[in-house]
């Protein structure tokens, strides 16, 4: 199967083309390499260094002697991925290709424009370069378990059976996302939907939920690793955990702490994609996947930690600060797994046994995120993201229109 | 009240600004004139000839007595909107500024990605702008009935209770749009009401069925008629009929015509919407309208401009073409309505009461008509937009791409 990756730069992007290299697939890829821009500018950085995109394709060379055909550009370009896919002709696309950060998304106008027009516009001028030129392909595109928010009842598995007023349809299952980048999701699944409808592409919506890990099997190599963020921009909660412990910070739950989201490994992220591009749907259909592997809340998160770092000598306190976000710090939660399990997908790691690897590899770059501690502690500095205001002091982009002028 | 209408040049916004300026109320406006300019761009115009802004307000002041502010501008531009509401600090806020034809977003990538753009950061900017400069002022944001798609259940008016797997919760009602367009108004709906959940916004999101008619009781002279579209690409479906039966040639419902919509007329919409800007919803909450006041397959309605027109000595025929939408042409329909029947809406009029007022205010304008003959017949005559094409040979605007280059 000829793969490609867009956002093939990103923390999963990378992974999942090292996987489907290593399982025999043919993997072409592109990225705009916003992320590693926009990290800096939180005044960030990777805490695992990563090499440039070149050294990639040459590592990927000498460990794998596989070829890795890559193209630099953006999704907002219409001619830039309609010739790529007519190029490349894939028989898979996979699209990572997104603003994929809820704070990132909060923090001003520009930024919330920014995320809407990168992941609506990027997708839709995705759908007809893939209606012009791979028709055929299977789409599968990166979308969140945050899309459904946190409802009181079970979350079914993208369409639920409703009865209402004594009459009964199958109906998408409806969102209630936390943030503008998490609403930008949702546009694009809407949309995915539409164009699988009306032209008849082939498309897995994958709702995932938080990943965490520092690495996969596949990274046989340094030069293989993948990106791991921590800024409390970029980093996703047990990652940042982790780093916070290692950094001789306290954990930072947010407000009780009580908000639970299904997690899953890097490891056990890959192997599931990998799965749901070699099983993929019937032509001409619309099939939604909610991918994780065990649900836990941000408290028991942060207490795993705490014994995992304590029990290394690391001496780990756990602070809350406010929740700069609007959300339940309690709720119901239960999402429906159906598709994965059908193919066979069991998960390989847990969080608790996962803690200590990681810790451990990040404890080689420990001075690294020493350097950058102010960009992981903004949540309590009072500088950092806050979903009730329009401003903040984190970066100011310029406006569109100001661009213009 | 203080009342600031959007899109204040269009069909539905001129007649609302003029019924709010009737009942006393300040009225100003905003319009970047796109609908003239895309009207043409499909070799159409207004059926009835409509002056030009400069015009209109001269014309409000004679008839009225009243001030009309307006104001050129682009809600696009952040910049533009933010200054506007600065300096008018209006109580409501009424927004029509949007793409509003499903046909004219199928056209090709240019026109979807247009449509996405425009409606849904111009809905950005405008909410950001509301939350700096406005945050008490209500938002009346003209939605389409259309977000719901033809489900086999009731249709709630935004929110339903939901019992599944024994539990209950109350959640957005399942949208399912069946155009670009339509799915913009669901992005839209969906971002407004995350801006309501975290900055406290108060909003009415009205989902209004298509709208017929050439009047409302407020254009008491020629110079404060509203405009009229009737080509394939802007026109909708009762307004098109009419003008068809006009202009002689044969009223073309799409495939079977049983595709059954909520109609309602001009005067009810204007009728209606100033009901709702004098009645807001509780400062900080979210209001969803279902806004029509009858249920109307378009066979039937076609049926019944046939008799008028018959009665008239119209001699009218129907010759039914191939559905260029990706639509149901049977199904169930039935649309819940409590807010408008709660505040005393009752409609005055009805489709067949007003057939009749159309095609004989239409009959003066019959040279018009034909001489647009072609921008009519579209759908007959294999050029017009289909859903299942992605580039159709109506029109063709440079990508956005090609317009950096």
């Amino acid at each position: 199967m000829k793969v490609m990756v867009l956002g093939i730069d990103g923390y999963l992007g990378w992974p999942l083309a090292l996987r489907m290299i290593a399982r025999g697939h043919e993997v072409c890829g592109a990225d705009n390499f916003y992320t590693r821009k926009a990290v800096e500018e939180v005044g960030s950085w990777s805490a695992i260094p990563i090499p440039s995109m070149e050294e990639r394709v040459k590592a990927v060379k000498r460990v794998f002697g596989a070829d890795l055909h890559f193209k630099e550009g953006d999704l907002r370009d219409y001619n830039f991925i309609s010739s790529f896919i007519e190029e490349e002709r894939p028989d898979a696309i996979i699209d990572f290709a997104e603003q994929r950060s809820a704070p990132y998304s909060q923090i001003d106008l520009s930024h919330a424009v920014f995320t809407m027009e990168n992941n609506v516009i990027g997708t839709m001028n995705l759908l007809y370069a893939m209606k012009e030129s791979a028709p055929n392909a299977h789409l599968l595109k990166m979308g969140t378990l945050g899309e459904y928010g946190t409802p009181n009842i079970d979350i079914a598995e993208g369409y639920f059976e409703v009865e209402y007023h004594g009459r009964k349809d199958r109906l998408p299952f409806p969102r209630q996302a936390g943030s503008w980048y998490h609403w930008s999701k949702v546009h694009d699944s809407n949309n995915i939907s539409f164009a699988v409808k009306i032209w008849g592409l082939t498309a897995t919506d994958v709702h995932q939920g938080p990943v965490y890990g520092t690495r996969t099997e596949d990274m046989k190599d340094d030069e293989l690793r993948t990106r791991f963020d921590f800024d409390e921009v970029w980093g996703t909660v047990l990652n940042r955990y982790c780093v916070e412990a290692v950094a001789g910070l306290p954990l930072t739950p947010y407000g009780e702490g009580g908000q639970t989201r299904g997690f899953i490994s890097l490891e056990d992220s890959v192997t599931a994609l990998s799965l749901l591009l070699e099983h993929p749907p019937e032509q001409g259909t619309m099939r939604v996947v909610n991918q994780y592997a065990e649900s836990r809340s941000v408290m028991e998160l942060a207490n795993m930690v705490k014994k995992a770092g304590d029990e290394m000598g690391l001496n780990v306190q756990i602070k809350p600060v406010p929740d700069p976000r609007v959300e339940a710090q309690r709720h119901y939660y239960n999402v429906e797994r159906y598709v994965l399990p059908s193919l066979g997908f069991k998960p390989s790691h847990t969080v608790e046994g996962e803690i200590p690897v990681m810790l451990r590899d990040l404890m080689k770059y420990r001075d690294r995120l020493i350097e950058k501690r102010d960009a992981i502690l903004l949540a309590g500095s009072n500088a950092g993201v806050n979903w009730r205001q329009t401003s903040n002091k984190v970066v100011k982009k310029p406006l569109r229109s100001e661009l213009k002028a």
